[in-house]
């Protein structure tokens, strides 16, 4: 029945198919694949260092990483001697689909087991365009203020676990937590709350903890 | 001449030509308007907050509030008795110029002076879209991050003033201030700086010597 066949494929859109085949790619290949996100400053790339300090000796890992212009967070992620490929939008405020088809296909994916893919800051766009990955990560921090969830809904709604980071400066922000979480809790009930700091490593490893179930 | 006026025309953009329009309103109105740009929780809200607070009594003024969803910030702002216009934009990751255009239709411009255009919490989109207002003002954060002027350069480029809130946690974050006003500086030379604190109140009266100057 080929006539039903096109019109399922009509309802995804061109990013949506895309998705799909990094998916397939990256299944094929034995990989692993998670999207960060969050706003400007929030620690993705914070993130990403530990992460890979912490793993590394476990996975094998490479990384992708989003952002308007510049390459200073690709640097600071290959320092660490991870393989990284920097996508500079040129403008564009998200990564998707496509460029990340691109960005796989400069990566070595053979023996590969970890991608973590670092979108562009960015609390709203990001969270319309899937790129194919297993897992959608957000990261929340405490200076932005406990009412994000409420302000942006998408990206709250759209994600499989969220991270709270610095909360080592709890104490210098009017942050409630309670009324943080219950904005995520109605936005995406039961979602897999995190908090830590970057900085002073505290909860780090329940954030270890989590993706390694992930990708067991 | 008809047909040079016509090319003319079509070099602006549906936007553009709309943000000339609400620039010639707010003119023969007599209002001088501001559009605040800045990352999620950088401090908009606190910012207008603290401007009503003080030059309410100097000045007649409104407020325009655009958010994805909620109305958590006009309800602030509000609340200290300016009228206030809340754009939802349902998922848009900016303001432009018909929303602006909308908004100045529901509020009463007669014998307004001052009108404070809160824009969407995003570092990338807003930059790309004219409002048609007298200033553009952006509000960075200690929290975000010294590195911000060169990994959103389209931001910085598009401003007339830089702020910097949050200084009152200078000291819990690794921010070197020399690095970046030299990243504002190469994409915009000479442009206002003004580090503040909406929290202690630190630096908030040179911001309104720097609006007052504007206004006159």
């Amino acid at each position: 029945m080929p006539t039903r066949v096109s019109v399922v494929e009509d309802i995804l859109s061109a990013n949506d198919r895309l998705a799909v085949a990094n998916r397939d790619r990256l299944d094929a290949a034995g990989i692993f694949a998670i999207n960060l996100m969050a706003s400007p400053g929030a620690g993705k790339t914070s993130l990403i260092t530990r992460t890979v300090e912490a793993l590394l000796p476990e996975f094998s890992m490479a990384a992708v990483d989003g952002d308007i212009a510049t390459t200073i967070d690709a640097d600071r992620i290959a320092a660490l001697g991870v393989p990284t490929v920097q996508i500079n939008t040129g403008g564009a405020c998200h990564l998707d689909a496509v460029m990340l088809q691109e960005a796989l296909s400069r990566l070595h994916l053979e023996g590969l087991e970890l991608l973590i893919v670092e979108n562009v800051g960015n609390l709203v766009c990001p969270a319309s365009f899937d790129l194919g990955v297993h897992r959608n990560v957000l990261i929340a921090s405490v200076p932005e203020g406990d009412d994000k969830p409420y302000k942006y809904p998408v990206m709250y709604r759209g994600v499989d676990v969220v991270l709270l980071n610095k909360i080592d400066v709890l104490d210098a922000f009017d942050f409630d937590i309670d009324y943080f979480r219950r904005g995520v809790e109605v936005l995406n009930p039961g979602l897999a709350f995190l908090p830590l700091s970057c900085k002073t490593g505290e909860g780090v490893a329940e954030w270890l903890a989590w993706l390694r179930g992930e990708i067991a």
